[in-house]
């Protein structure tokens, strides 16, 4: 299947652009056809008056027809077979086997939500019956639930070219609410996105959902995304990269005459606090699961450890000496872009001027866009004081702060700011002794470890990801799980309202059989 | 019980500020002693403190902890008697029987939030248990709940001195949370807020919960409610009012280092939408209930229906007629400040000078603080292209607005920004001939009735008081009922943790017999 380097838009082709850009072998650093163009200001409008006029019908649509829209677009993922992961290969040095299990996650997730949308609970249905008896006025029927919000925008990731891209799990969660999709296509990765949203759009024609629930645009510069963000119809904005880019897509959303929520998903340096016996007595695994953690994909993870807090000592000093040595060990890898490799070394740099020491060998003597892993060291006051130390630095790279002991490790988690994961090895008494660490840590982040790792992000219901900003701008939701849904909704409530016009969600009958609030107990009965 | 006039901070009487404020009795237009003081900079942020130290053990308060002490407000407050109303009665002109009912209110939801926490199904637990034994890695053991914000800022409400004010919603749902609250007191009330706050104060200690739970700082000038929201330690705010105070207390968390959530209720027209049927049958109940609605208060809800859309003929003429005759003949009333009147004397007056026709007798012969009802009259097409039109006047005012056909009436609908309600009168044959008007109307509000007044707003757990922009400045949170809960609130992900370490809501045992969410399915089970 060829990449044909256009706009979809309403399961149309469009290219009334005169910007072009190619998509780039990171490996070779050549451009790889076709020719892209970025979208123009009237083909973001197309697409978002294209995503208004279908979400007026689908917003309406049978849980049944979406989870069978949501199945479809991972059946035709599916039959894409190697080519899709052929293209996002080239586009992205990411190799095979992770890409193909990138892609068994994203199927996954999609059949997931359509799982999660058939069941049909997740509408938060709340009833409170009337009173028409009651004095001194009469107690009206409330009836409430959680309604899609309208087209949203969905920005794809660089570093999961299929899992958080244009049938990644925003774009899952939303088509799962109900919402229209326009997805910004990472310029990184221009063609899986193309590839990809021409399954999406196959499976809207066998699904017969309207066209318009997706539209794919490509864009190079930050001007297409913005306007996206600024466009009077667009409801609400997922996004997964950087805190620049994130915050400058909030800052846009909060300036419009009609204000809309953005969930971006930002920085992380995802800090490890390795207890006193964690490091004594569980060096060698602490030091394998690290190691893996830190270099696995050239550590373009959002849930990289980039921190591993550690007390002075012999055992941390052991610590530090086989990671150093593990890590040295690690081959060079092939960043996503080259910019990212050259922001790579420019951070690893700078901590190293701000005066973290170096533990690795044959630090930053790759060239981008190839990247080798690097460990450095500070002390813990060293990293309290200075804040630039905590930035995230993306890529294979991370930091050991030694402190002097467990209350200083304290001083480090204050320090710290909103963070996805906090990690703490130790033993269950120790983590029942340090309370008051998990307690601070608890006030940081979105998901708390214990004795693990926070790269690999399990896709399940009881799965958070996000976390107090900078990790994302809105702790209050989640970008992976089935609780993501909830992100594209918000509640109605209909006040005696007749039952042949109530959504079926919340007539008498509880003909889908979903979990209710019925006068404050939860009922998967019928109302008498 | 005396009104002393300062900021109570931490369980302490607090003045250090020198410009003096006083409350005024909106009937006299003469002050009020005692004097108060705007807070200081150092108040605020000694608040703030407070709040902070306060939430680090609240927050880990057992949920009939904080219920007893909910409780505990809602008899301190009953304790105050009538020297509450009559302070509230003079600092508003509210009459006593309309205080009276709102403190019956203000009570009932600080124990129905009580009842809530202690059933504790609230947090919203999602377990996913885990497998050690999966291929090719292991699942882990995730575990979800919300968990408080930390300390939030609430701003009280001039219209409600006691529901929306001290001890109102946003505090009752934020200490249900397990928030720590500073209490920004509405000048226009500051000793009823002062009165209510000491109640709150005694029943901290009663309960044995931190006295930084709750301080309450005053400010006349918009500078105190500015430093509270940019505070560092601030983790959200609440608001009730204008859309210009909204929106600049949104403007300002948006630009902070780390912004913050602000749930703003602003302002609101209440659509009423009259079907041919309803005029035509029902036309004398209709103006019975929308005269009540619209000059109940002096108007002064936020859920006065503003705009009644009725289909041009002979039964909307009579509508007019009827309903002009009801408004003339209601006695002027105080506003709840000098202010409020005057903006309310312009906004109508404005109207007229846009084209709007004036129905009822004697309009605007008064002088503030006394406003008179008002009914006014435009043609659809005349309200839907002047967006002024559609402004809220806040006080007791509708709009007429006069449509050619139920098709024209549409138009009316979208072109209504964000609503807290809107309303349809007619059969339930007609409601689902008009389902287009229906679905317009959901995207644009936060409940919708039918044959009724949106007036009222019910306390219970299906309430939705909130909407899209500019009704609320953020659509996915209620300000009234139960479910208000969660907007301070957000999720916290367990991964791997030890029984011993895991908040209770979370544990096996489900020792709270609380709904959870166990690997997908609803159950108030233990975890075998």
């Amino acid at each position: 299947m060829d990449v044909i380097g256009c706009n979809l838009i309403g399961g149309e082709c469009s290219c009334e652009g005169d910007v072009p850009f190619f998509a780039q072998n990171p490996a070779t650093v050549e451009p790889l056809p076709p020719e892209f163009r970025e979208a123009t200001a009237n083909e973001v409008d197309r697409a978002l008056l294209a995503a208004e006029r279908a979400f007026r019908s689908y917003a309406y649509s049978s849980p049944q027809r979406r989870a069978a829209f949501l199945r479809a677009i991972a059946d035709e993922i599916v039959g894409l077979g190697a080519a899709l992961i052929d293209r996002a290969n080239a586009e992205t040095a990411l190799p095979h086997a992770r890409l193909e299990g990138e892609r068994v996650r994203t199927i996954a997730q999609l059949r997931l939500f359509a799982d999660y949308i058939e069941e049909g609970s997740w509408v938060a249905a709340r009833i409170d019956t009337g009173d028409t008896g009651r004095h001194p006025i009469p107690k009206p029927d409330l009836r409430r639930m959680l309604i899609p919000l309208g087209p949203v925008v969905v920005f794809g990731a660089s570093n999961f070219p299929l899992a958080f891209s244009a049938a990644g799990g925003d774009t899952a969660s939303a088509l799962a609410a109900g919402c229209s999709v326009v997805f910004k296509a990472h310029p990184a990765h221009p063609g899986t996105c193309e590839m990809t949203a021409r399954a999406i759009q196959r499976a809207a024609r066998s699904a017969d959902v309207p066209s318009g629930v997706f539209s794919l645009l490509h864009g190079w510069s930050h001007a297409v995304g913005l306007s996206l963000v600024r466009h009077p119809l667009t409801q609400a904005v997922g996004f997964t990269g950087s805190l620049r880019g994130g915050r400058a897509l909030f800052d846009a959303a909060a300036a419009r005459a009609v204000p809309i929520p953005v969930y971006a998903e930002m920085g992380s340096i995802n800090p490890v606090f390795l207890l006193p016996s964690a490091a004594a007595e569980h060096a060698d695994a602490i030091v394998h699961g690290l190691a893996g953690a830190v270099t696995m994909g050239v550590g373009q993870f959002c849930t990289n450890p980039g921190v591993v807090v550690g007390v002075r000592g012999e055992a941390f000093d052991r610590v530090a000496d086989l990671l150093a040595e593990r890590i040295s060990a690690t081959d060079a890898g092939v960043m996503l872009y080259e910019q990212l490799a050259f922001g790579y070394t420019s951070a690893v740099t700078r901590a190293r001027a701000l005066g973290a020491e170096v533990l690795t060998s044959a630090a930053l003597t790759e060239t981008p866009p190839r990247a080798r892993a690097t460990l450095l060291r500070v002390d813990a006051s060293h990293f309290v004081a200075d804040a630039t130390l905590r930035d995230e630095m993306f890529g294979p790279v991370s930091v050991l702060v030694v402190a002097n002991d467990v209350a200083e490790m304290e001083l480090v988690a204050m320090a710290m700011e909103g963070q996805l994961t906090a990690t703490i090895h130790g033993t269950p008494a120790e983590l029942i002794e340090h309370a008051r660490l998990v307690h601070l840590l608890e006030r940081k982040v979105g998901r708390l470890l214990f004795n693990g790792y926070p790269t690999g992000v399990e896709v399940g219901h009881a799965m958070q990801h996000g976390g107090p900003f900078p990790a994302a701008s809105d702790s209050r939701s989640t970008s992976v799980g089935t609780a993501a849904i909830t992100r594209f909704a918000r509640p109605l409530c209909y006040q005696n309202f007749p039952q042949a016009s109530l959504p079926l969600p919340l007539g008498d009958e509880n003909e889908l059989g979903i979990w209710r609030l019925v006068n404050g107990a939860m009922s998967r009965d019928a109302i008498s």
